[in-house]
């Protein structure tokens, strides 16, 4: 029996048409790339939006088709957003950082047909459009009077919307159309498409604006420093206008000074950002001896959040809550905010909670397993791999990459090794590609890798497993040292011992001249094992 | 173009899944019948759920069957509700405090063949079977030892559930079937069933989990004092277990004594009930002079909520926010939290917001329009029919009942007037079958109600249209005076002046010894109308 409720779809056109409805003239404020600042709100985002989709469907665009965008986060491309998933058309955000042969493999993978830019990509995008001839029309998001100097046909934004209205009607659709289109770089293999569907867009917010969450209202003052071509912006596009926040979109410039002015300019009471944007916020602070007026609370994820950023935000009455996700899975999925329980704790094991990825936000089911699929217990200690179901994870990549990747259960795999403890925090102990199998039982890289480094005479330090006869893989550890700073395999040993289990302890230390880092800045530790193509295990009876 | 995001349906029986795995040991306190504290938790009242959809299906119970309640808050009732929604049943709660002839209506109207009811119903139950040939079994919450004894068969609980196990499987049913029921007894007409699905419930709790709503977090401890037979428990059955929240559940008793001792006990950070239940708290408080020590914020609905409760519960340190909706709206729709600009206001006119109905919560759309459907101004003056939209919202009545009830728009007449002001901030000025309406221009009854109630003299205050040969109605007072207070015509008219419109001034004063009141409370302005049948307008040249 079915029952009686009103079959409205959960399409994210109608999260600004509230926005526009119930807080008009709550402000959205760009820094653009010039540094200047621009005020708008959310009726005239809605308006701007809706001659978007009336310039789009002018184009020929329609439901399905992929609008491009290489853009900083501004009011133009927020509105962006919303003027094509209005029309059923999908957003592809680009990132524009990345090489520009990947940029050509996606742009082409997606068959992007318009691409909205700002001007400072001109230059990029000559070289891109060769390429990618699946791009009919270039924009630039600016006024006529800036539209750069190009090789090839564009528009500045102001021409492009010339002479059409804001009445473009909008949804129509079902919510499980797609709304949006995110790619992912893998440290293997080519960046794969999540496609966003309008139902994993709306869900996705309303999961965010939980108080254990993101807690935004109508009274925050919401610093969107993730640039929006990061992992689905972390919601913030859909979630800050369906509570009709005040937004601040603080175009390129991410250092501390820049960060610190906009957040006292505009009163911000909540912010999201990687842990490095708020290193530099927080290290201008101490060089200036300045406090925050308004900050209330930040959000920090993409990597995990060091013990130092949670103490350090915590002297200047700022709360921090880490967020852990993926493109996969919209992104939010788990959020470090305290249970009762660990709230009751001492100041210094609280801490310890908030440096863990946190607490499965309702509406997802995780799966902690060995290799063979069978479940491991919750108890913060026996690590497993992590895998992942919900209305807002992915359940295939875009033009079928990858292949089927749920398991029989409907589960994603994360890729991550974790322990989930009693509290339901979990916490990564690495990538199941690097953590290190020994005997049956599971080593983290990670771990090791962080004690090590914290020896003075270390630089970087890595760990990779290597094969074994008896025990399979056995753990051994690369330092790459402090210039001008010496140390033995013995000292290195004498450092770890106690500090991890006996079994853990790497079979060899090797002295390196470098570690290599990749393209993000991680340790590329596929290059590592090429590297280390030849090497043998030096003889230890007593190995684990 | 079909996004790619797993396809898993919003049924609620995922919501205590998730209480039970993520939040295993967090409390669930019943004050039962008889006045003793029992504590279970999520994953206990999960497994009680469990066993309960196994006691339904080997009963014959399956999906679109309506299981019956007659219980007051206990976690034998909360298991209840998941128990029957986990197999696809429909979960009936009857409101025990009507009428025999109304229960019985109900009842045979719903179809209910499984009630399970408080020991306290033995004898209304006795009365009602014979006039409900449908209910097939009766289960009374308690233990074996406390069953009562009956003229009819019935079953304990614990004994219904003896030989069960907690391994049932839930769901594997869509999104869109049928849930809850719950039945709203206009003041004309029969009673009516809105039948909630599992998408609408679902919604409905993360809707009102945001931080502009009930803001619920695992660090609440909540205190339901709203009836589960009420108005779908304004969905906190849903939103509590949804983050983990430890719950409350109080029993009959609700004096002012009884619900400060159990707020104390329990460490309660949170509740919502009705205007009448938090005056009886507050006069308690005043009488003894006690304190709250962990109650932070109340959510009231169900009838307007006065100035003195704000400002009194503002003197205990608690913040009050005025929730409104409807059975027909899940119910929760608009939420009196404050905006920006509110909050930038001195303390007395952010009570007057306070006493508002308050704003939308994102996700429904309202319609304000005169009697053309002609949309009106948002500018807190223009009162007008009040329209609601959205996936939490009614289409149609159980059975059929009151036809085709939706607009052209698919929107849902609430039956009231209200006005919405600049800020969004929704006010009820009448119900649309009071609101008397003068030369087309609407004149509020409630408002001049509120004023002329205001005189010392004055008891009950009512005001009715009055046909009248220009204006088509004209408003007059009704006034039951304070028994041994004086008061005439002269003295009421002269007291509205100056504090309502000139062409609102009523076009006679009558005294009458008695209002009617009807079952609820309310003044029964339909027998008022019946009474006054041959009632004649004094002439009044300047009318209007």
């Amino acid at each position: 029996m079915r029952g009686l409720m009103q079959d409205v779809p959960l399409t994210v056109d109608r999260i600004l048409d509230h926005a526009a409805s119930w807080h008009r003239s709550r402000e959205i404020v760009t820094r653009d790339l010039a540094g200047r600042i621009t005020r708008s709100d959310y009726a005239a985002v809605h308006c701007l939006a809706k001659r978007i989709s009336a310039a789009l469907l002018r184009d020929g665009v329609g439901p399905g088709d992929r609008v491009a965008t290489m853009g900083w986060n501004g009011d133009r491309h927020l509105a962006s957003w919303y003027g094509a998933a209005g029309i059923g058309a999908v957003l592809h955000t680009l990132n524009p950082r990345l090489f520009g042969e990947q940029i050509a493999y996606i742009a082409n993978h997606a068959g992007d047909r318009i691409l909205l830019a700002d001007p400072c990509r001109a230059d990029q995008i000559a070289e891109l459009l060769p390429q990618v001839p699946s791009i009919e029309r270039v924009i630039f998001f600016c006024a006529a009077g800036d539209q750069p100097t190009t090789s090839y046909p564009a528009l500045s934004f102001d021409a492009w919307l010339e002479g059409t209205d804001a009445d473009t009607a909008w949804g129509g659709f079902d919510e499980n159309e797609a709304c949006g289109l995110c790619y992912t770089s893998g440290t293997t293999g080519n960046p794969k498409g999540v496609l966003y569907s309008h139902r994993s867009n709306y869900l996705h917010a309303m999961m965010t604006l939980q108080a254990d969450a993101l807690a935004l209202s109508a009274r925050d003052t919401v610093l969107l420093v993730v640039p929006m071509y990061h992992a689905n912006a972390w919601g913030v596009v859909y979630s800050a206008p369906m509570v009709g926040a005040k937004l601040v979109l603080p175009g390129p410039r991410m250092d501390g000074q820049s960060i610190y002015d906009l957040i006292e300019a505009e009163g911000v009471t909540y912010s999201a950002a990687v842990p490095t944007v708020w290193q530099g916020l927080l290290q201008h602070l101490r060089d200036t001896g300045q406090r925050f007026s308004t900050l209330q609370r930040v959000t920090i994820g993409g990597s995990a959040v060091p013990e130092s950023l949670v103490r350090g935000f915590a002297e200047y009455g700022v709360d921090v809550v880490q967020g852990w996700g993926m493109t996969e899975t919209s992104p939010l999925a788990t959020i470090s905010s305290p249970t009762p329980e660990v709230l009751a704790m001492d100041a210094d094991e609280q801490v310890r909670f908030k440096t863990k990825q946190g607490r499965l936000v309702a509406g997802l089911e995780f799966k902690l397993v060995d290799d063979a699929g069978t479940r491991l217990p919750h108890d913060g200690q026996t690590p497993g791999r992590l895998l992942i179901r919900g209305p807002t994870i992915t359940s295939g990549y875009f033009g079928g990459e990858g292949g089927d990747i749920l398991d029989e259960d409907g589960f994603f795999d994360t890729g991550d090794v974790a322990t989930l403890d009693q509290y339901g925090y979990m916490q990564i102990t690495d990538r199941a590609k690097d953590v290190v199998k020994s005997g049956g039982e599971w080593i983290s890289s990670i771990e090791i890798e962080n004690l090590a480094t914290a020896h003075s005479a270390v630089h970087i330090a890595a760990v990779i497993g290597v094969a074994h006869p008896k025990w399979d893989e056995r753990p051994i550890l690369l330092c790459q040292l402090t210039p001008g700073a010496s140390a033995t395999r013995e000292d290195l040993t004498a450092f770890l011992d106690g500090k991890i289990a006996r079994w853990w302890m790497p079979d060899d230390v090797l002295f390196v001249d470098e570690i290599p880092l990749g393209a993000t800045g991680k340790i590329d530790k596929k290059l590592i094992r090429q590297r280390l193509a030849g090497y043998v295990l030096p003889f230890r009876e007593d190995a684990a």
